[in-house]
């Protein structure tokens, strides 16, 4: 199986239609025209809301954050937020504007400090924050979006910020749980989906769970709201887990394999693993353990993926996935909102960046 | 100059009255004995609620955040924050305790950056977080505990957030600021004092104004806490530079010379600086300019420093910065838990460990 590249597009500013054009199914583009130049604004305000508070007195400071914070990305979540905010028949999204610029901080957060960790170069085309400005300064500039994430976060009730605080928790948990399980395909499945329900799924749901309630929607539509954006995260990593093996490079900004590489027994893995038999297995396992693999050793892992029919399995649990996720939105009035939710969690499993 | 050493103590728990002998002199402490065991029941409750909200689901994030925070310290924070609050009249110091917890956190999770950034492999008579539990869970079990410390604040209101959001970010940017300035002794005295406003004073002097504002103090009331909790910090920051040449490293619970270690301009190496002539300040620049400092570097910099008289201009003008805190109490009613904290910012010039 190979992803087809994506058309031509810088990886690092994204305008939302080549994003849409991504992560919502092209046939469904020309209906979804008329949201995009709303949906562009909310961007755009969001955005600028987050930028407005990366301001240090100390200019690196804010040269660091700033760089952690422009490298564009999908910025999936902020769109899904809005989206929902619409969803639920809001006019003017300004009420989530602060929180989205939270949550996007916290996730920038947590990158940088994921890039000191997993020693990356590059991220989204651009050398990472560690290697641009050095390990010390990319440990504090992470702290200091985590801090600017809770001073925006505090213009919320207490409730709104609690989600947002056992969201980031629950982030922590889901590094320190991944470095537990590093090199080894015995930990399975239940650890796998530990993994990633805290840190990818666990801040969608936060997310979109707070929007519900600051729109003062009924709490099963809160409830309803979280479980759509955890099961999109679900999806969306599943996915991320496939393009590591068979993306673009060049599209994703980083080199392929970071997986294999880190040991990171995703579902790719886990499902070459079991797909295999005894030799083959046992070779599988050798190479993803090894630390430090050489070229010809990841090559050998992807034959050996493909070899298990893996590939197609795993592409196939992300779009379970992204069904579930749209099933969770059935309470929701048929706007053209909720369509666009609807084609969001679909492009999350089949996107190509 | 030599400090003595102190009374035979564990560096790790520490109780109050040991606390109190260190940082109040020793003709006051029978005065104080009547204040001792309220003080020591507030210093349990916070510590109690600190360790509440510590349990992650994933336990060795737990057994990290624990150890972490319970390496004992000298708990400076807690008790003036309690101390301030009876000193404003409260009978209960349970409104402040979850501030407390959180100040106490947020102090923690910088040191364990910091010990990832300098590579520190010991921090009070123990090895340091990365050294007993990895870099990848010390820098996670640090965002964690910055991700608890807010979640407590949350109980605040959004003015008392602010006040720990804004004193993170000066922390924050208090480190890049000392960052920048390594090995350099040109920075000067303003350099010096903008990292150590930051690095220490800032979070003393929020975690104070704080407590007035809660028990509904004036705004000059307010801002004279503040100011006290500042110029303590200042002071205590001196007294630690001082420490790090001249104090017992047993009692220190980390080896001496760390700032000459790591390049830090403490008003010890700019008193020395400015103090030397000639060839005697051309070699202290050299040495202190060396990255990698051997045994014999480090005495022959701590004996320049002895030749310059740095020392006691460097005592002097911490108990002035003490001296400078005790005048900001002067609008407070004369309680016997003012005179406390007036004894306490004596004690800080004065401490030795």
């Amino acid at each position: 199986m190979t992803v087809p590249a994506a058309p031509a597009s810088e990886p690092g500013e994204l305008p939302l239609d080549v994003i849409l054009s991504q992560t919502v199914g092209t046939e469904f583009q020309s209906q979804l025209a008329e949201l995009v130049p709303l949906l562009v604004r909310d961007l755009a305000d969001i955005d600028r809301r987050m930028h407005e508070v990366l301001g240090a007195t100390y200019p690196r400071l804010t040269d660091a954050a700033t760089y952690a914070c422009s490298a564009g990305g999908k910025r999936v979540r902020p769109v899904l937020m809005a989206a929902l905010h619409r969803a639920l028949g809001a006019t003017d999204t300004r009420p989530v504007h602060s929180l989205a610029a939270a949550f996007q901080l916290i996730h920038t957060a947590t990158l940088v400090h994921d890039d000191v960790i997993d020693h990356a170069e590059m991220r989204r085309g651009r050398p990472s924050l560690p290697q641009a400005f050095g390990l010390p300064l990319a440990i504090v500039a992470g702290d200091y979006l985590f801090v600017r994430a809770f001073e925006l976060a505090s213009e919320y009730p207490r409730s709104i910020i609690m989600r947002c605080g056992e969201a980031c928790a629950d982030l922590v948990e889901g590094e320190v749980l991944q470095e537990s399980g590093r090199f080894d395909l015995t930990t399975g499945r239940e650890h796998y989906y530990r993994v990633i329900e805290r840190k990818t799924a666990a801040i969608v749901a936060a997310a979109l769970g707070s929007v519900a309630e600051i729109q003062g929607a009924p709490v099963t539509v809160q409830d309803a709201a979280a479980a759509y954006g955890r099961s999109l995260g679900i999806a969306f990593q599943i996915r991320d887990d496939l393009l590591d093996v068979y993306g673009d490079s060049d599209v994703l900004g980083k080199p392929l394999y970071g997986d294999f590489r880190e040991g990171n027994p995703t579902l790719v893995g886990l499902e070459t693993y079991e797909g295999l038999d005894g030799n083959r297995r046992a070779e599988f396992e050798r190479l993803f353990g090894l630390r430090r693999k050489q070229p010809g050793d990841l090559l050998r892992l992807r034959a050996l993926v493909d070899a298990a029919g893996a590939p197609e399995r795993v592409a196939a649990v992300a779009r379970q996935w992204a069904e579930r996720a749209i099933r969770s939105l059935e309470g929701l009035p048929p706007t053209p909102y909720r369509l666009l939710l609807e084609e969001m969690a679909r492009g999350a499993a089949e996107r190509r960046f």
